[in-house]
């Protein structure tokens, strides 16, 4: 276990403060500009220098004729480069004295044959000058923090408590839009290709140390190292949250994965069993691999797995019961004292059972403040599990009806979703149990964004929902065990 | 089974030509002027007499101060009614002559107690005088077709193919937005509530004769006649697939259920296989319900269960592998003859093997339509699945740099989605096999809107993109084994 996150040999690429740029030029439909713009793009603050043969300035930086010309050895070399010439200018960069480089470039050995070949000299090249390599076959790394992203796609929100370690460099790029709807975002990310050298263990163990990383997901299509993968995360998942999804396991995905990165998967079952050991939380979609970070980097520590839920319509309650059922959480009856804190605020064709369900409301404040907090100080129950319905646009059209303004109706709104917002925060924070809310609606109304900008998880299923709860009472209870063992 | 809809005695309440209500006053915010808002909102097309003992006139409509006093006997009454006078006024309405009822109110069978014998009284009312009665408890009926919801929410979008009975309310209004938000949309949907009198297999059997209905949808949290239910199920399914989410079979779905509408459930595993004897396909979550009726109303039949895969990213390909391992889904190696055919389209680092990875792509027609092409004809293959990324904001980047307006830009990316969508409808009918996509983007991005809008499914993971495709491949299998038995 490293001690900071300084001692890692990645911090210096992604806190990069100088990087030369191979691939750039001034056709701007190339990967290499592509990427060399997403860099421009993303706010870099070190300096870049673009190496390219005949170009004497790209995207208005100074361009060099070969890296040998730079003014200074950057931190890092980043290569997009047509494959037959990725040796050769590794070697060059080695000659410099570069010590880490980031090659996106593929056709290495995810293609067979001399790409085999071709990859073991990158190797060799590598140890030869004392080079770190990451990819080759990657989309390097994206750095919110730094200002730093190697992907050709726009990073998108603010930066985030998610460190990925991805065997796709799609789900570096592609996530940023995915996380941005939801409020997340990375700490870091690292897309590690083919792994010749860096390898998804050093980016776990970088992430286990970086302050902004509050979770770590893995997306894995074979591992390379096995007992060092397994020791590593259980020695971090004591520290931190691991979440994996392994798509090597399937028949299929086993093709998949070694035609896309050349690695090789074990049995699924297998990697099922050794994951639970080491406290891997294993996820099995994509949507699965981020739902669950999601609550298992935002939310408090709950003391059990006992559930309340509140409602004010019977069949998504019955559903989230339902949903609670299947997982293994409880639902427990209320007891006489909170059913009886409740009453002032129940229609009498509500139900003070649990799910709490009021059948009808029109008073935010008794749904998204009273009723929460009588049900969070019953020291029966553990979580808050909420059913989120306010359709804003029949709202919207009900206030211009009575009078308001476009724009009143529009603030209005506002001023109610910083209102719940800033309530289930202060609630939760009072009564440290989580609160989870569930909706059908879209993520991008208002009400649903304040309360996801505070860190309150929203899914739009309450199956979802109950899925992350899960993972978080049995990552908990994992790590109790762990600690007194 | 019906001859034809018009023989359901549903029919002259989902398509009354006038309707009696009780319950709306010029108090805005009660439930009921909320509902007759929302009837008026929805632009129905009969005559609307509300009766009320004190307003002359509410919402621009004459009121009347008992139902005795109107000009005709109208096809429909509905009730939003305090609980107390729901009996005495549906005995009024029965002296009248109408014979059919939607009874909103609630605080019957499902609050105990008094509410018990008051629901047995409402049934009995209705016996005495030939009334067809839906709920009590419930939101009545939404067709977009008659322009006719009586729930308080506001319908979105187009009318469309699923038929729905729910024993949630919550599960009509609330979902107008969600389809919508998928280009769906309810031919008619139906909440049951308590069940008196009309219940799901009576709407059920509706539906199947509804010419409007392609796939019928139910959530049910318990199921009465159960044998009854089962047999229509079996009749029904030869002609219709239907999708059930079922949450009365765990622990807590049960209490929850009994708590909502009173009904009582039976165990889960027990209705489990039932329902799959009887060609019901089972959801289990909201999500699942509508993600599998969606590919089930929307998709030509296959020929079975051969998938090929395309994508331009690797780790969506080889999780959209992984997905269809899992469900038993078959991604046979593409022919000779199909990767010859492939060649021109592949740039050296893609994968010609199943999933077809392009790795790189920045041409829409090569993407959308000659590689679909060269798959979708490939004889040993029955569906395309297909990775659908256009970031859309980036692209309207590059396009501005270029030179373009914004305007120009938007019109631009209007024309691709147009094209793709066109495209892949075409190739769809051409081969007459399934096309699905699956993308993280927003589904609310023009491309994802044209496919949608032209009847292509497009899911935010390829798990559940596989999902949906396997209960396509079974229910097909059972229909064709059901035919030959």
């Amino acid at each position: 276990m490293l001690n900071s996150v300084e001692e890692s040999p990645l911090h210096k690429i992604t806190n990069a403060r100088s990087i030369a740029f191979y691939g750039a030029s001034n056709r701007p439909s190339t990967m290499g500009s592509i990427i060399l713009a997403s860099i421009l793009t993303a706010g870099y603050k070190g300096e870049l220098y673009p190496i390219h043969p005949k170009d004497e300035s790209i995207k208005g930086l100074k361009s060099y004729r070969q890296v040998g010309d730079l003014p200074e050895v950057p931190d890092l070399v980043m290569m997009v480069l047509p494959t037959g010439v990725v040796c050769q200018s590794l070697e060059e960069c080695g000659k410099k004295g570069i010590k880490r480089a980031v090659v996106v470039s593929g056709g290495f050995k995810e293609v067979g044959g001399d790409g085999i070949q071709l990859e073991k000299e990158l190797l060799e090249i590598g140890k030869r000058y004392g080079i770190r390599i990451i990819g080759p076959n990657c989309l390097g790394i994206a750095n919110p923090y730094n200002n730093l992203n190697s992907t050709p796609l726009t990073m998108e929100g603010d930066p985030g408590y998610i460190g990925l370690v991805s065997q796709s460099g799609s789900f570096v790029a592609q996530m940023f839009n995915y996380l941005y709807r939801l409020r997340l975002g990375f700490s870091t990310a690292f897309s590690v290709g083919n792994e010749v050298d860096v390898d998804m263990i050093d980016c776990m163990e970088y992430l286990a140390v970086c302050p902004h990383t509050k979770v770590i997901a893995l997306y894995i299509e074979g591992v390379k190292r096995g007992r060092r993968f397994l020791e590593a995360a259980k020695r971090i998942s004591k520290i931190k949250p691991i979440v994996a999804l392994y798509v090597g396991g399937s028949e299929a995905g086993k093709k998949a994965a070694f035609s896309h990165t050349g690695s090789l998967s074990g049995p699924d079952q297998l990697y099922d069993g050794l994951m639970a050991q080491c406290g891997i939380t294993r996820a099995y979609s994509l949507t699965e691999l981020f739902d669950l970070s999601w609550a298992l980097g935002a939310l408090p520590k709950p003391n059990g797995n006992r559930v309340a839920i509140q409602t004010h319509s019977g069949g998504p309650g019955a559903t989230a019961a339902d949903s609670c059922s299947r997982e293994g959480l409880v639902l427990p009856s209320l007891s006489d004292e909170t059913r009886k804190k409740l009453m002032p605020f129940l229609p009498h064709t509500a139900s003070a059972a649990n799910p709490v369900d009021l059948t009808f409301t029109q008073n935010p404040k008794e749904y998204f403040s009273d009723i929460p907090g009588v049900l969070l100080k019953d020291e029966t129950l553990d979580f808050l599990l909420i059913y989120i319905l306010i359709p804003e646009n029949s709202i919207r059209t009900q206030m211009v009806d009575a009078g308001m303004t476009e724009e009143q109706a529009e603030k209005s709104l506002g001023k109610m979703a910083e209102f719940v917002a800033k309530s289930f925060i202060e609630m939760q924070q009072n009564a440290g149990k989580p609160i989870i809310g569930f909706t059908y609606r879209s993520l991008q109304e208002k009400l649903v964004q304040g309360l996801m900008k505070q860190g309150i998880p929203i899914y739009q299923d309450p199956a979802r929902a109950v899925r992350a709860m899960k993972a978080v009472v049995d990552y908990h209870q994992y790590k109790d065990q762990r600690a007194t063992a």
